[in-house]
């Protein structure tokens, strides 16, 4: 068994790859980048400089200097040379079949016998690109929200031949790089994450479709509402909390008020239609398209200064 | 029009009425507390003493000391002497259609010309206790998010005859008190909040009902994943931030994703079935029922904390 932390294989630099090598070589891994793009890692190493002097200015470098974190990321010429003694290779070329069957053949012929194959893969299950693969036991879908170095969550999807203990190994290599893995039973479409944020956004565009309330309305909702407790507890705590006698005393009060909606619920909503205008109207009135980039740097300000609150609340608090 | 801050009458001094006694008295408004059971004020103000304590040291009373805010709070003996120069009326009695029925014919007998006449009904719509009321027209819900003082989020909820007047003088007092408002445009069986609550909810019965990941693997993708950046944003300005396009550009690129989704998530899970068990047995094991009430307590030292890390990065961020 390879030792953590080890040598991990960034298989395809772009945006996800690059931010899973941060993930990595912030925990103390070395990296190895590849991509089938010759040109592409000297590229996102340039990003990865200006992210990294970000990160170091947000404390979230682990009281590193950005410079060690770069120096242990390496670019590398081939495939093979980046899985060479890789305890982990993570894998994250474009969602399209082709590019993963191709792709996956050649890194099942170059990996080594102990290396866990991952792919960032965040539509098409495992099971689509690894079943006729010698390796296809130490292979899952390891998919984070981006970026990773600031959202601790993971969702390790396995294919029906994915063995048991890659599964544990691969949730304690997330857990040891400082991610918080969803360890997943059997792939399904769209994961867990996706799945749950479908059935809210169905909702909240059903909402505004109907003219119940505006677009503002629902982030305010959940912005100044919801999402407070769930982000520091998650649903199934913060109704475990919401009724004396905990989560079953919660559904036999409250399952009454939730049973009705359902079927109100089964209507569809094409989020490309006409209620499409109007979310885009009032977004576009809140934030003009110009502002759009501007207001991603803000977001990553205010996350990385919402993941230092959150450390240092489960230090003092709990 | 009455001043703000002005006179509160609160009707009903239980968890709901005596949380929306400190939003108030917090914000500086006179606060009568009435309720049908004589002695029920007197029990309330001395839970609103200890509430207050623990507000004081989370920095939540703006700068006051708990005795300024607590000598807001007067105990009335009849709800016609809670509603004498009152700017607004804050009903909050149990939630069975009789008692709103009787309750709101004598709110309405009793109240002033101008006073805003609000419900914390959870789960009865403002048409089925208001139509026959003179003062229907300054009738609405005002339903929290328990607690309102620690929580900001409040849907205002019109019945058809509710004056947009009434809407837009009740945004305003909620706003003036600290609260977040959501303006409906009509009612809605269980608003807007327990509308995504239970979109989200069901899937997260789904997602362990059909053996698909554990319940802490729920919470984890929502507190480590989805609500970190709802809870600054919203759902709606997250995936508007999520594509270089904006809201448009996401639906484009990621509806496809979640329309596979949406006939799988058709199917019904009764939340009091086989699943309940599993749910129950996995939230015991990790907090066993004699810690709850604890527990309870860390969530709000947690929510206090966080509501303070948001108001200084909104300060120091923006």
């Amino acid at each position: 068994m390879s030792s953590i932390p080890g040598r991990v294989a960034i298989l395809g630099s772009g945006l996800i790859g690059r931010a899973w090598a941060i993930a990595f070589a912030r925990a103390g891994w070395t990296c190895a980048l590849w991509d089938p793009q010759p040109d592409a890692p000297a590229q996102a190493l340039a990003e990865v400089d200006r992210l990294l002097g970000d990160l170091a200015e947000g404390g979230l470098l682990r009281g590193q200097r950005p410079a060690e974190v770069r120096g242990r990321m390496e670019v590398v010429g081939s495939l093979a040379e980046a899985l060479r003694d890789a305890a982990w290779a993570q894998e994250s070329s474009p969602e399209r079949i082709e590019v993963k069957l191709d792709l996956w053949r050649e890194i099942d012929a170059a990996a080594g016998d102990e290396t866990i194959l991952a792919s960032s893969s965040s539509a098409i299950v495992p099971s689509r690109f690894t079943e006729s693969l010698a390796a296809r036991q130490r292979c899952l879908v390891a998919h984070p929200i981006n970026p990773p170095y600031l959202i601790p969550a993971v969702e390790l999807v396995p294919a029906p031949w994915t063995a048991p203990e890659t599964m544990a190994r691969a949730a304690e290599v997330m857990r040891a790089i400082g991610q918080a893995p969803i360890v997943m039973r059997k792939e399904i479409d769209a994961f867990v994450m996706n799945r749950m944020q479908g059935a809210l956004l169905e909702e909240a565009f059903r909402l505004v479709a109907d003219g119940v309330c505006s677009v503002e309305d629902v982030d305010t909702g959940i912005r100044d509402g919801l999402a407070l407790r769930w982000s520091f507890m998650g649903p199934f705590e913060t109704i475990d909390l919401n009724a004396p006698g905990g989560v079953a005393d919660y559904v036999r009060r409250y399952q009454g008020i939730y049973e009705r909606l359902f079927p109100q619920m089964q209507r569809r909503v094409d989020w490309a239609g006409e209620v499409l205008a109007s979310v885009e109207g009032q977004r576009r009135q809140r934030l003009s398209e110009d502002k759009l980039a501007d207001r991603q740097r803000w977001r990553d300000r205010r996350l990385m200064a919402l993941l230092r609150h959150k450390a240092r609340a489960a230090r003092e608090i709990g």
